[in-house]
């Protein structure tokens, strides 16, 4: 058994309005970032899994998303295992 | 001018407790999930950047960071430029 880490991010659904985001966008440009748009803003998360191989691991970060971490009505997640 | 797409992730500081990610810990815990440990959680944030090249992009990213994104006290930041 190896320790891998997984790191996931949890976003809103592109479809979806996202408050945090445009709340966040409009105050770069009031701080004057006019080059910046489209921001979005979800959840990182990062966690050691004890695993026999990285595909394992992968499945168990996988079931922790779907059972705890992501809602799937409003978000999307990617993990990423190292 | 290139679209350049920023992802950040604003993740509180190694050396301080994340209640969070403590809870969520307990709860995978108590749903099972006994190979998983030490969960952080954090921000992830996506944000297109207009810009003449990705080091300048980069730079805006960093800036946001510095003036509105992140606490220094309690966070840190990594930026990686697509």
């Amino acid at each position: 058994m190896s320790l891998y880490t997984a790191h996931i991010n949890v976003m809103p659904l592109t479809e979806l309005l996202d408050p945090q985001g445009k709340a966040v966008n409009d105050s770069l440009h009031k701080l004057g970032f006019q080059a910046i748009q489209g921001i979005r803003i979800g959840k990182h998360i990062t966690l050691q899994i004890e695993a026999a191989s990285a595909e394992e691991a992968k499945q168990v970060a996988e079931d922790a998303c779907k059972k705890l971490l992501y809602n799937a009505v409003m978000e999307q997640y990617e993990i990423v295992i190292s």
